[in-house]
């Protein structure tokens, strides 16, 4: 039975980063060279990558390219020759051959499930490179000081800022505090002061809930949230601040009261009739969930496709051109495309992917999947999903205090991990995708549909789970509040308004978060570099990531340990001790550290 | 680094087979009952079941079914709702949750590439069920009392039946031995005896090698083989005998010779300038390994599909319509249809599927793949491939001698495997595809394009790769040959003319081929049941495959070992020791025996 792994990343590694990649966004046919690094222990005598072309695996013998103290790097030179080029490593050693992929070392035989992949696919834009995102739920950011919110609509119950949530009641959903898109403009200087690359909206279009997921209207902005002007009005300054704006569209469902559905519905002959999936008797339909108010859309009506997101005139296209939109994060992108026996989720991503670029080369996609994404990270679809299964719950497993299994509806308790199980965890589900998707995955601790991670793990390992999400790879999240302490136990509750009196924020978790977000920013390794696991045990991971040009090393303590040796001499950049190689390092717990070398 | 990997199918175990799935053939929409059989040890108080809903994962408790011993059997319910149903078990222990599937236990969460599956398209033919397939190299099997053969062609070099074959020389591939389909057909009673369930031919169209890889028509069978009176006569023959001869046609490329690529490369304008990849430059084009004899198709062309393998006037219709045949080994499919950015690989093996199932619903395809073909196991196309990498090479890294790396083109030496690292790579690749697959893969020790296992392996060896060969999941594969024992060190070497001298045959290895394939035919729970790995080491693998009516115990010994103990009370079925509960089993090797017990 499967409980820890030994990662081997020490023995050799490569992966899709600029230290192993000469061009980590090739196109069809290009030469690239690749270089895979072995430590003398490995015991490497030849190295060759093996690609396969047109179905058949070619190898090519990789060269010395240098040997720096224990280590030697190989480098070969590999051609595109298709689309997703699937390729390994064969080391052969006195002992015999040894496979290395993204699933690491293998004596045996391995399927190519997890060999390395790079994708010929136009790269997403620059600006998303390591971004950090900041997810705003709209009516509970910010009321605005000079655009009042309108009158209530007759679903909704109004709340005062600080009302508690009644969360897992009826009201629960209907509750409106008064957040509007203005709210979000005019705080957006401190947003820009904690360093948030991108805003990410959760749904503004009207709907019959405070979330909004169950869209009536994909004409205009809720005036509730101030209309297409407030959000015309926030892309604009946002924009002059050098951030982004992403919108959230739900492809899976609309909610009943939209007007296609009940035209749909009255109309059996009507073009909206083929939007949905509508039984003999049209009262029945399929739902989310079986929610009768969430039905389902069915995504073989070209018209549907046309309207949401095929061509210039779709609505994935028209709130980037005329709203000034970065791009979109797709709700419930795990099914949307799916019903029975028809699957059109991975031909939905690349027609969405095509629109944008046609309307916004610079826009970027992505996508919600709160499981295994990796089927839907192959193909011109999403840039990235959010990384539930990758990312959040390894770390959970490994910091969180309370059981939060329910939420995604797993029977029994929630697992417990030791930090080599989330580092297996996570390395088991990137090596299923190309590098390009690991950094373009959207990191989190939490979001709206979650507790607060700070409700989860308490706020010692709050702090070590950001230190995780702003140096591990991907777009990290943040959802609004959580850089303040915000707590929240259960989904609903954990969607509290952005305490704005000063009197309740924990300080020292806001600075955590400025001040990672600034190292980040800083320090191109932590957004763009390759990542080594380079020693898991249960209360501590220690892990490289690099560039060319510098190595950080990142320790983060769940509990105190017993010191590890500096694998070699480094800089601390948070003011803590430098590492001398060799020499202990630190060994407290809850602790993190970082550490940076000039050399690779 | 991964080298052995214990198996643990003693603690929890679920397959495809009658024994834990109530329906392998089942229509979109049914319920089946699934059943899972956890050891004590094993923990679980309460079992789920989890299926892929439309994307979303869906649970189900499973109830106790009985209690067995030591073992419980849960049953649980499942709709399948989808056309390939991906599905799981959680099992609650006292010490957490652990997942159960294709891959094993696991305590850690897991990606979904190794969840079972099961299909819901049409099954393949009934009378496949893991049948025996005899392979047949035509110019080699067998010469005509009746039929002389016609005159040779310019490129073929003629050859008495008992020269030696100058392999690795350009005769290599122009001697011509002379044997026909008719003689294929007067030694149909030999065949009948060995207990074949159906012959598979390699290509009978006219060519320029003995191979007939290089098809230069399509239109009729090579007169040197008897034409097409003959091929028409062997099927009629073979299926008064109550087999089935299958064909073998390659979709990647025609010879030079075949006049579409005459046509298409002298004729721009010609349609057949669109079945090949030309350059500008007409004396360059796309072609098979670079081999220039060999200019590889492409499909795009709708006219090269039709006439190939789409509709019933193709070439893939015509000769299971006008000549018998019951089915197509198709050669190269892992690289067929593909081309730089152009795959129509899956696409390919649906067409030719849906044409097969319009002319001839009970006929079989299978295709050659070299590799990992998990990738095109998903989908309505091939029923199954041959499994070199699932199958033949972990069998020879545990039982062969001399070194065939070679042969794939992999630098380095030929691993050398224990007998756990054989069953966990047999079952590593076995994960990644239904189980419909697994049965209907095709297993083989050796094959036209590989050195003979007798003389990889020697004979002692060879006897226990025919013990694997029959008794594991698959429709097991016999080179015309092996059965007497002929060797050959190189592939062309191993296409040998079959001996009929019958003094050069080894009786004993003829009769343990008799024996086994009647064994194999006698006990449906060898050709269908289910399969675990009940205890894997160095020198030994003890596996069980069992049906609702019947479990048989495999043993294989590659040298003497410690005795195992037995797991339960068996009858030896070739006349060696009983099994008692507890008491050592036989510990002799190389050697291998098999018992049976009623009780699953």
């Amino acid at each position: 039975m499967t409980t820890t792994t030994a990662i081997a990343d020490c023995l050799a590694h490569h992966d899709g980063s600029p230290l192993y990649v000469s061009d980590p966004a090739p196109q069809l046919g290009d030469k690239m060279e690749i270089f895979v690094r072995t430590a003398r222990a490995a015991g490497a005598q030849r190295v060759h990558v093996r690609s396969i072309v047109d179905g058949e695996p070619s190898f090519a013998e990789a060269q010395i390219d240098r040997v720096d103290g224990e280590e030697t790097w190989w480098r070969a030179s590999v051609e595109v020759t298709t689309t997703e080029l699937s390729y390994r490593f064969l080391l052969e050693t006195p002992t015999g051959n040894v496979w290395l992929n993204a699933g690491g070392l293998s004596r045996r035989e391995i399927p190519d499930t997890v060999d390395f992949r790079i994708v010929t696919h136009p790269a997403p834009p620059s600006w998303a490179e390591g971004a950090v995102i900041y997810q705003i739920f709209p009516d509970r950011f910010a009321r605005s000081a000079h655009h009042p919110t309108g009158p209530l609509p007759d679903w909704a119950v109004p709340a005062a800022w600080d009302d508690p949530i009644p969360y897992g009641t009826p009201a629960g959903t209907r509750q409106i505090y008064g957040g509007t898109l203005w709210g979000v403009a005019e705080r957006l200087d401190y947003l820009h002061s904690l360093g948030v690359d991108a805003l990410y909206l959760t749904p503004f279009f009207p709907a019959r809930s405070n979330h909004r997921y169950d869209a009536c209207d994909f004409d205009r902005v809720d005036p509730l949230l101030g209309g297409g002007a407030a959000l015309r009005h926030l892309t604009a300054q946002a924009h002059r601040r050098g951030m982004r704006v992403l919108g959230d569209i739900t492809l899976n469902h609309t909610g009943d009261a939209h007007p296609w559905f009940r035209r749909g519905q009255a109309d059996p002959a009507s073009t909206e009739a083929g939007f949905y999936y509508f039984g003999e008797d049209r009262s029945q339909y399929a739902s989310f969930f079986g929610v009768p108010s969430l039905p389902k859309l069915d995504h073989t009506s070209p018209e549907l496709r046309r309207r949401l997101y095929e061509g210039r005139g779709s609505v994935v296209a028209r709130y980037i051109e005329e709203f000034g939109l970065d791009g979109w994060r797709v709700d419930v992108a795990q099914s949307a495309g799916r019903h029975g026996a028809i699957d059109l989720n991975a031909e939905m991503a690349r027609r969405t992917r095509g629109t944008m670029r046609a309307v916004a080369p610079e826009s970027l996609l992505l996508a919600e999947h709160p499981f295994d994404a990796s089927s839907s990270l192959h193909g011109d679809g999403w840039h990235g999903t959010m990384a539930y299964a990758g990312f959040a719950r390894p770390l959970w497993y490994w910091l969180g205090g309370q059981d939060v299994s329910e939420l995604w509806g797993v029977p029994g308790p929630m697992p417990r991990y030791g930090g080599a199980d989330m580092a297996a965890v996570m390395r088991d589900f990137a090596a299923l995708i190309p590098w390009r998707s690991v950094t373009h995955n959207l990191t989190l601790l939490d979001s709206h549909d979650t507790p607060r991670f700070r409700s989860m793990a308490g706020r010692d390992h709050h702090h070590l789970g950001v230190a995780l999400l702003m140096t591990l790879p991907g777009l990290p999240m943040v959802f609004a509040g959580d850089e303040v302490g915000v707590e929240g136990v259960h989904s609903e509750d954990g969607r509290r308004p952005f305490p704005w009196d000063e009197a309740a924020w924990d300080r020292a978790t806001l600075e955590l978060f400025r001040a990672l977000i600034a190292l980040r920013r800083r320090h191109p390794a932590l957004r763009s570099g390759g990542l080594r696991w380079l020693h898991c045990a249960d209360d501590v991971v220690l892990y490289e990531r690099a560039l060319p040009d510098e190595t950080l090393l990142v320790q983060v303590s769940r509990a105190a340990h017993t010191p590890l040796a500096a694998p070699l001499a480094a800089e601390n950049l948070l003011g803590g001790p430098d590492l001398a190689p060799g020499a202990a390092m630190p060994a407290d717990g809850p602790a993190f550290h970082i550490w940076r070398t000039a050399r690779p």
